[in-house]
């Protein structure tokens, strides 16, 4: 036993109790004739003290030489603390040592392990094992591990089996690129790393399995944008025998669960907006509802003016912000220039302030009058003392624009605090979505998602308009799940793979086996899956998910403390009957 | 809503009411007047009645026609059945049914799905998702979800936490063949799937988690042997400032509660064996201790008589096999031929007999009088009635053929019993072992593992005799864990790399990660990983461990159901800078 006690647990109740301890040196201050070290392990940290008058000296010249990060084991009695320290759980009290040993020497870390850390982003990576040693990271990782076993076990006691699926399996061209692994035994062959274990669940419905889940790792071989990693986590879930409404309902009490169990806050029934009613109104498919700042068109209202910049546009529309209207002339300006940076890319901004008197100034008051502007006022929801920003041009792009705009006035206005939680459905997603690389149709989610019923003889004419039985489950702002109701029936996903350009020969290569699989009794099913890494963060009332992960990748797909990926030898390649190919 | 219940939960209790049930036709039996429907899901199975003064003609018709596994929707009334099923959960009751709606056909299944099926294995893995309907597969997957739902709730409730360590890693020439992920974005470089997170769980260590587990998918690119599946399963479990008594102890723990909460049974206090005496005793190193049959080392009472064939061998020990006194002749010949199968590879065996009014009876009489075959008996821990065989030989080669013939002896014998549970820990295995095709010492667990204290020297003298800190957790004569306490000192990591013929620069270039680590305040820790699908299989009470894996593969590490590994496309390979370089 190293230990009697842990670092975090030691309280006025303990005073006069002989007890060992062991941990790393968080710091130590030495006095002369008083040492105080700050032990520190997962738990917490505690007070040591050796003093000139109760420690023997040679202990004390040993103490005196501790360095930050070493690993001690101390014995000795616990006492009140002169000073006591009430931000501290252990602040009633010190441990008098009266035997030190030192496990294990450090040298002098290359960042501070403090919650403040004076650490790189860089560094703190290539060093990740002492980055854990700080609480922020600890804390989230031990935040996630309470997560997924809340997760695990509602979704157990709600009668979901959790079933491990394979990670080698087999590329397939649809969707993002995938990352392969050549095998050895099957020369010139290959498996593929999962994308997600979609097939899989299917296979588990056709199989009985009824009520599926699982905590698993997928992979997509993409160009990192910030804050994806190549290798991510799903809570991934399928259920047999239901429609829409019972999976809603499954994941909506899973969801709620979790915001009872881990943050401590009770939501109401989730609120639903449809697809097309959330482009409209918020520009996006997975709003920030937490604030209000809803879209209104204007195109009624302000077009057929003489203002020709709105009147050529195929959408007019604007925000109302809330108390914008004491932004001075400067700011708002900035604000135009914000709009118009190249991640916008809007081409300018039309305002229009909303006095307290009642009366309207806008930028255009070239165009509009006073009974003009009272109407984008009511479109917008504005009150006295909003600012109105008016933005047009293409219809999908000024919706991106405005929505942008929506977020980021919403950050600066303090809207979106991460205390607070609003989640809601985005229901019936587009089944198709145009590919301008590929000038083709592709499955908006995937080509399993079944579209909504009567609406498969509009694939024909109409591809662009067929709705999915498909959802997102959207957490302030974010896609935190997303998923459908599945085609079963063996003809109609023979219709979508040829209407999403499968020649029959490609389909029954891809995906023979769950066509297969669909002429021997494949129940009505649907499911969805969680985004694990980002749901956590959400949970954690954090931005980013790398602050979640372990050992995470950077935006190269390295992990820069071990240094993968890495070449391999000659001899692994010719076992596997490869050659590299540099392009250079 | 497609079910109002499920197949498994109606019960005389139900009488009369009006339910909705969803399912699989399992069978129908027709007598012209009357139609009977068992509807399975999930959950059990629910007898369906159709008959001719209360259904009318045209449900009737259709429930004629209704093929086995067809997917059906009922909506009926719960009756008293006229001739009870007392085997049946449902068997009180059955549905009138008042409405029949057909959600799927199925053409015949390729095989019966039954308990006992008629399918082949091969048949069985290609329609696994079938496969997956039939109660012993499905009930197996159930019961590793239980398993590993008790893991994780056992481990956290201790304070493990469970981390996720990352799949894309790097590859290490030591141990196993690694499978390899050609990057993309790195070009010629590759990332290697995890053999195991072990590097990564002594780095969680340094980064003071102080108790981590993870369940977690293990990948090795060996050549397949029955019964190994090149991805697997492991509990993966570390704990920092313990010592070696602490680990079994925690681990001790688990297993125990698993067998209490998953089989309902009580275990004493595990048994210890060191390495050498298991190996003495039951010439193995994971030896089943539910039944005897120890080891009788014979040298000092068998050598030095006439008997040239003992003479002359390294080792003569014998088993006494219980009651094994009433083989015929026949039947001894058998054996002895069994022992001489290559499998086994015996040159011969002798045997005596130890007859019930307590004389003896030796195939080699000539050399042995009764005084001194009692010894044999007394060595061997015979009895009368008793059959004693005696092998002799190479020592190494020897043990292995005399646990071969107990196993065998004891399977015959019906004292393999699955249902009664066995756990031991065999401890101190050796440190390294010789490698014949390299010429060279191999780290026997991995290069991680500590020596035990003051052998550190010894290395460099007799390093095939120094012991390791190491244990397996053996249950039923299967290895179904193994750990070590590690090397957390850079000093001893660096020696053990150059006694393993790693030159400084490959061991930088490999380890060089967690050799700076330990530079930075490593605490003491070590740790153990349970194989998870062999230790589901044994509390399930079975042997092969593909049984209970949802989609495994056969023993050329092929999916027979999706087909692959597969041949990927030539842009795919273009794109990660590989060439194919085929053999033939």
């Amino acid at each position: 036993m190293y230990r009697s006690h842990n670092c975090g647990e030691l309280s006025a109740s303990h005073i006069d109790t002989e007890v060992t301890l062991a941990g790393w040196v968080q710091k130590s201050r030495n006095k002369g004739f008083i040492v105080w070290v700050d032990l520190r392990d997962r738990y917490g940290i505690t007070q040591l003290v050796f003093d000139e008058d109760r420690t023997p000296k040679e202990m004390m010249a040993r103490a005196e030489e501790l360095g930050r990060e070493f690993v001690i084991q101390v014995k000795g009695k616990v006492i009140e603390r002169a000073s006591k320290n009430p931000n501290m759980a252990t602040g009633d009290i010190e441990i008098l040592v009266s035997e030190l040993t030192i496990l294990n020497e450090s040298k002098l870390p290359p960042f501070t392990i403090e919650d403040n850390t004076d650490g790189g982003e860089e560094l703190r990576m290539k060093y990740r094992y002492l980055d854990i040693r700080r609480n922020p990271v600890k804390n989230n990782l031990i935040f996630r591990h309470k997560v997924t076993q809340a997760v695990r076990n509602y979704l157990s006691t709600e009668g979901f089996i959790e079933v491990e699926t394979p990670y080698l399996i087999k590329s397939t061209p649809e969707g993002a690129r995938d990352f392969v692994v050549p095998s050895r035994m099957n020369e010139g062959q290959f498996y593929a790393l999962p994308q997600s274990p979609q097939t899989f669940k299917q296979l588990l419905m056709v199989g009985g399995m009824d009520k599926y889940f699982q905590i698993v790792k997928c992979f997509r071989d993409e160009d990192l944008r910030a804050d994806r990693q190549p290798e991510f986590t799903q809570i991934d879930c399928e259920m047999a025998f239901i429609d829409q409404e019972d999976i809603l309902n499954a994941f909506e009490g899973l969801t709620r669960f979790l915001l009872k169990e881990i943050n401590g806050v009770e939501v109401e029934k989730f609120p639903r907006l449809l697809y097309d009613d959330a482009m409209r109104l918020y520009g996006n498919d997975k709003p920030d509802i937490r604030f209000g700042m809803k879209f209104g068109e204007l195109n009624a209202v302000a077009q057929h003016k003489d203002f020709n910049v709105f009147n050529a546009a195929e959408l007019v529309v604007g925000i109302a912000v809330p108390g914008g209207n004491t932004y001075t002339r400067k700011e708002i300006d900035k604000l135009i220039e914000w709009v118009r940076r190249p991640q916008v890319g809007a081409l300018g901004m039309v305002y229009c302030r909303y006095n307290d008197d009642g009366s309207y100034k806008s930028s255009v008051d070239k165009f509009y009058d006073q009974e003009d502007l009272a109407k984008w006022a009511e479109a917008t929801g504005a009150q006295p003392g909003d600012l109105i920003c008016v933005l047009s041009g293409d219809k999908h792009k000024v919706r991106a624009q405005l929505s942008a705009l929506r977020m980021e006035l919403a950050e600066r206005l303090g809207l979106r605090n991460p205390k607070e939680f609003a989640p809601l459905w985005v229901m019936d997603f587009p089944l198709l979505e145009w590919d301008e690389d590929t000038k083709r149709y592709h499955a908006m989610h995937h080509p399993f998602t079944s579209p909504k019923p009567g609406q498969l003889d509009l694939l024909k004419t109409n591809p662009g308009e067929v709705k999915a039985n498909a959802y997102d489950l959207v957490l302030n702002g974010n896609e935190i799940g997303g998923g459908s109701i599945r085609i079963h029936d063996k003809e109609t996903q023979a219709l979508m793979f040829e209407y999403l350009g499968f020649t029959e020969a490609e389909a029954k290569a891809q995906f023979g086996f769950l066509m297969d699989a669909f002429q021997y009794g494949a129940p009505p099913h649907g499911g969805l899956a969680f985004g694990l890494d980002r749901l956590v963060a959400i949970l954690g009332g954090q931005e980013t998910i790398r602050d979640f992960i372990a050992f995470p990748k950077n935006n190269n797909g390295r992990d820069v403390m071990i240094d993968a990926p890495a070449k391999i030898d000659e001899a692994q390649l010719k076992e596997l009957s490869l050659k590299l190919d540099l392009k250079a």
